[in-house]
């Protein structure tokens, strides 16, 4: 599921520099950011369609949260790179997607990812688990309808 | 008001480790980690004196945030390190509180924290910035009584 | 392989408090930092045995990187919760260990990871990705060999 | 020391998106985080004077630390917001520079910070505390020279 079939295209590009922050005593970006750099990767993807989290959370009384995370770690990345987060839609069900999340140094893929997120209601304060339908006008967004598809 | 004097003794001592996601590539532990820090002690503090913020949240829809901080670094920390944060109440107002917190690295002042602590009313789901009246059981925990004192 | 046979007993259990900083806007212990918890209670398993990472870095010139990680979400966890994570050696290679880190609030399972480590040689001042097979004293301390079972 | 004189021009600005990484459980950004934010804007200030921390490291054998920092926080931030850090170098020894570092929201200033900056010499592999003379192509490009200023 992890794979991204080579005729596949990316439906997103988002870029981002490594800053200290980012990065460990191991002199390389800490192993944990690369969810983190998914997530800007997401959140710029459903803004490139007209879409925020906020908005959608006041229409549709609905959060996305990460169900799953699948990472393989291939190769370093460092204080100063600017690295690209590649995004592609691999499938959904009624309630969850599964996004391809690959990040690149120079051109060279360095970390795979396979983000599944779940549709889920808000319930008073806190975040429920029950699963909800995803909006169609989200699934258009995240498989890159309207967009300009990139390889 | 950051030099906490010599005679005054600390209310309460929180330790902590540093693992590799408090460090950056300069092998030392990152400089915006010392608030986290900060705030990990002031949290078992009210905890020592039977306090937890969800609970003060509930009972008095006021929120504690960080109004002012002042930070010196004086020397720096790494991997593996046991660190000891050291509180003390310095002063406060009806709404406000100044604490000095200062963190030790092998009996050695490797860094000192003045900071000021805003009672605020919560409204709706945001946080306001009206100032409420710290409840004196607030007060009274972060003055350690109750406590221990170490020095 | 990220499922832990009812049979097996963890080799070790370590637990940690949740923070501000853990949380993010949903008001639930951000996604990212459940690997940040994998890996404090990887460092105290191995300081456990008598081992720290700066220690193994010196005598042997190698450190361990994070090759591989899959994680299930299957519950929330909220600021001032107590977690645990419970840690069990799945199986390894000669030069790879895979560890299964799950997460307990409240005694019931909210995060299953399943964690894959290479043993790497240090090179200059970066890391190469040039695999160095496991000493034998970290496959022992990983399987908990001296530690007192768990489950 | 905090406050930049009405007269003087900000010599750089940047642009920041926050994500859920960036907010905590209060649904505002995480007191710690505006250090995060300073450090990318110093950074950036730099390389837009062609500067990179790495190649001032490679080059000079030292590299800056956050010496002090003052903040205070006037007001919040929250998820999906776009932040602007406006920089301006305060004052400067032959050791150490002062820069103010404040952050807007729509135009209104949120946050005030004042960060000394020291120059120090490295030493083996860790951070020496030994001060350094700033070299003044860094004090040009953190004073705005060759810059196009902001107010």
């Amino acid at each position: 599921m992890s794979k991204l079939p080579d005729h596949v295209h990316y439906h997103h590009e988002f870029s981002l520099r490594v800053y200290y922050e980012d990065t460990d005593a191991g002199g390389v970006v800490y192993n944990a950011n690369y969810l983190k750099f998914a997530e800007r990767a997401r959140t710029e993807m459903l803004r490139a369609a007209g879409l925020n989290q906020h908005d959608i959370r006041r229409a549709h009384d609905i959060v996305f949260v990460v169900s799953k995370a699948n990472i393989i770690y291939k190769g370093p990345a460092y204080l100063d790179d600017m690295l690209t987060v590649k995004t592609s839609l691999l499938e959904h069900t009624r309630t969850r997607m599964t996004l391809a999340q690959n990040v690149y140094r120079n051109g060279r893929l360095i970390t795979e990812m396979t983000i599944e997120i779940a549709c889920v209601e808000i319930q008073d304060d806190g975040i429920t688990l029950k699963a909800h339908t995803t909006p169609q006008i989200i699934l258009d967004a995240l498989a890159g309808h309207g967009m300009t598809a990139t390889n």
